[in-house]
This record gives C-alpha cells, structure tokens and sequence, in this order.
C-alpha cells in the first residue's frame, strides 16, 4: 500500500439478521470512528445478504475501489456462514486447513470432540494471514486488502483492534464541533458561507431534538488543525451574531449526539 | 408496481454522520423491521457519503435493480442537504418550488422569514409526491419507486409510517426464533440437516454472549406458517436430544437479541 494522504475502507456487513430488523447493527459505528482514528476514512458501508453470488460481486466491487474493505459476519460453524468460502471465490483461490488453528479450537473446546462443522472455523482461503480472536478463539484473517471479521460485536472489536495496526493510514481528519439552539434554516446562510470560505474542510449540521427542542451541532472536519481552529472561531462568531450560544462538542461524546442523523 | 411474491428494498443512508462514526445510525433498523410487517423485503442497505456523483449513481443502480428505494437524510435548509438535487439529477428532472408547502413552512415558522435556506425545503424534483411531515413540517416525498425521508429518526420514522401504505408488498416472511445454551459447532450438523429438508426456509444461527456466557438463537423466516411450525418441533426435538433447553425468543423483543450478529 503506498503512502497517501487519502486512504479509504468500505465495511460490508453481511448477514440476513441485520435486514430483517433481528438485529441492531454495532459494528459500523465502532469501525467508523475506529478507523477514522487511524487515518483511515470509511466512504461507504453495505449491508448484504448470505447469497453467495452477492457477496462475492460486492467483494471484487468494493476491493478495486477502496484500499481496505473490512467484512463482519459468517465465518462461524453453521451453515448459514460461507463468508470464507465467498472470499476465496471472489480472489480465485482455493482454502486450506490450518493446524495450528485446529490444535488451537481444540484446546478451547476442551473434551468436545470437534466435528466437521467446528472444522470450518480452522479453513480459510489460501494467502490468509490469520488475525487473532482472544474471545472465542476461532481467527479472523487478512488476505491482500480484505479484513474478514466475525459479526459478534465484542469478537468484531477485539479483531478489529488487534489487526488496525496493519492498515496504513493517510492525513488524520480532525473535527471541531459546536451545539447551538438556533434553527437550521436561521444559520445555513452563513454556514453556506463559510463552507465557501473553507473549502477544504467539510462542515456538517445535524438537527436533533433535545428535550422536545430541536437543536443543531455543526460539525466540521478537515485534516489541517489551525484551519479547524480558525475557523471555529469564525462559526462561533457567526451563530452568536444570530443570537445562539454556540457550546463545544465533544464528538467523542455519544450524549452529544443522541438523536441525530442528517435531516 | 405488479402484485408479486417477492417485493424487494434497498435503504440508502445518506449522511457523512453516519460514515465518520459521529451518529449511530437508528433508521435501518426501523426500516428493516417495518418493511418486513408489509412484505417488503430489505434487501441492501448502503451508507453513502454527501458526494454527489455517488448519491447520484448509486440512486440509478439501485432503483433499477430494487422495487423499492429508500433514501434518509440530506432534504434539510443547509448547503450539505443535497439529496433533492441528486435525486432530480438521477431522474434527469428539473426541481419546482411547491406554493402549498412554503405556506405550510412559513405558517410553521410564524414570524420567522423563510430566507432562501429554508424555502429550499419547499423544492422538490418535478414528479414528487410530497410525503407528511407531522414533526417539524418540511415534507419528504415519493418519485416513482424512491421514497426520500429525512435523516432525524423521529421525522423519518413518522414518514415511513405515513408513507408505507403506498408500497405494495408481497408475501410476509413469519419467523420462529429459539435460544438455546449450546454452542453453535455442536447444533451446527442438525441444523444443516435441517436447512437441507426445508429449503424454502431461511434458517440463520446468531450467536451472542449472555451474561458473559455463549448462547445461539436460531431463527427460521418463511412465508408458510405450517412449515414454519413443524420445522420449529423438529429444531426443538434436535437441540433438545443434543442436551439443550431451547426456549421460544420473540423476535420483537430487542432483549432477545441484545448484541448478536452472526459470527
């Protein structure tokens, strides 16, 4: 991967449960702001089913156009996860059987006997350099710029933060944040303004009811400090003259953002 | 829209938000489980960033492909809300400027002038057919088979609910859900056994940690409740000779499902 300033990831979510409303998905926020922290920027996350056909177009889509796509979900024992079987499709390589792996599963089995099924866990697509899994202990792994993950949030995360340390980010994108109680329509011409003025940061403003009281954060974001710095002070200018009283936002801070989504 | 089995949706996320970690999305959930109530089938879900040659293409790939498109966030006052534009791009329309809608915005605002921000929000792609807004006025709208919503949830949501009677589903997936303290490597061989005699059943196995111990919920969907029911005795017999205790889970209720995603 070359150095640059601009590195990208796409998160492909595969499992049924999260289209059919079983499940609230965790993981796409906790690898935002994960990868986000490393210099990575995600710029597109998909949802998809257990089709096999699906998920191996989306895989060769997603792997020539961003530098990392990271996959959460089906590498367990049961039939519904073929993730493994998809990514070797996808790169036109055939699996293999990891020993150490099936020493490993059978440690943490103790006395159960592992069975074909229990098998799979220790087979993966040839090229993959395994990724530890200190929960449960059956590996995620990395084969060129594909991260496959387990769905389980707690697995997801402990893979996740295990394996960052090989995705090479570019510029870090700093944010500043202020909340105001003033009407989106009331600051968006000077907000319009500003975004001219700035062209090189992105400035967000996300409505939110608070307490029965709509509210607004404007985010802006950008990887030059003294830019964000300079001009905060120009925003928080801006929305006093409008009579708010603009307050700093942690955006670290989930209480700061309850609500919200883009209106 | 021709009456048919299969009734299919695709949500599109549009939001930078939702992409830089800063919010947690909260609409996909709703929309997967709402759609499922009318026959709707969720299909894909993308979360797209604030570009619009991505807004753009993707909206043209997926209303050809899905009889429904879904799309939140960006129909607010600001200068990133450019989800109309995009929309009237992908369509190749122009935008008209609805007179009963900036009555409606300037009766909301009462003594607040609807600058040229806000008036924005009474513009809309030629063909539009506006969508209620009972939170906060300003309407999302339907354009042949896309339904544009805004991204806060309580507005989407009162729009989803206004808005769905005009989708025409197909046959309603059922589910019967069952958790069970048993690893998923030792139900793994049953439940494929049982995958392979109920074809047209979708059996998913989720496992998720309980009170720091691994439990798996198996869900089975389909659309005919009998075959439902008796596959459901036959799983229950399954895990129950395997030494389970398999208990009926709701899938409506969210503690059934507190952190799962499959592995």
């Amino acid at each position: 991967m070359p150095e640059k300033d601009v590195v990208t990831a796409c998160v492909l979510v595969i499992g049924n449960e999260i289209l059919s409303g079983r499940t609230q998905d965790k993981n796409i926020n906790y690898l935002a702001k994960g990868l986000n922290d490393i210099g990575v920027r995600l710029q597109e996350v998909r949802v998809i089913p257990d089709v096999p056909e699906t998920i191996i177009a989306t895989l060769n889509e997603c792997r020539a156009v961003f530098d990392y796509v990271i996959t959460t979900g089906g590498i367990g024992p049961t039939h519904d996860d073929i993730t493994s079987e998809c990514v070797a499709a996808a790169f036109g390589v055939g699996m293999f059987r990891d020993q150490s792996v099936v020493d490993l599963l059978q440690s943490y089995m103790k006395n159960t006997p592992l069975n074909e099924a229990r098998l799979r866990m220790a087979t993966f697509p040839e090229g993959a350099e395994l990724v530890h899994n200190p929960v449960s202990a059956a590996p995620g792994y990395r084969l060129d710029n594909v991260f496959v993950f387990a769905g389980v949030p707690q697995i997801m995360q402990a893979m996740f933060d295990g394996a960052k340390n090989q995705m090479i980010g570019g510029a870090i994108m700093l944010s500043r944040s202020v909340s105001v109680e003033l009407g989106e329509g009331t600051i968006a011409p000077g907000l319009s303004e500003l975004q001219d003025r700035y062209p090189e940061i992105d400035i967000g403003s996300y409505p939110a009811m608070r307490q029965q009281r709509f509210g607004v954060s404007v985010v802006m974001r950008g990887t030059d400090s003294d830019m964000l710095d300079a001009a905060l002070v120009e925003l928080k200018d801006m929305l006093t003259a409008l009579g708010g009283e603009p307050k700093d936002e942690s955006i670290a801070d989930p209480a700061a953002a309850p609500s919200g989504a883009d209106n």
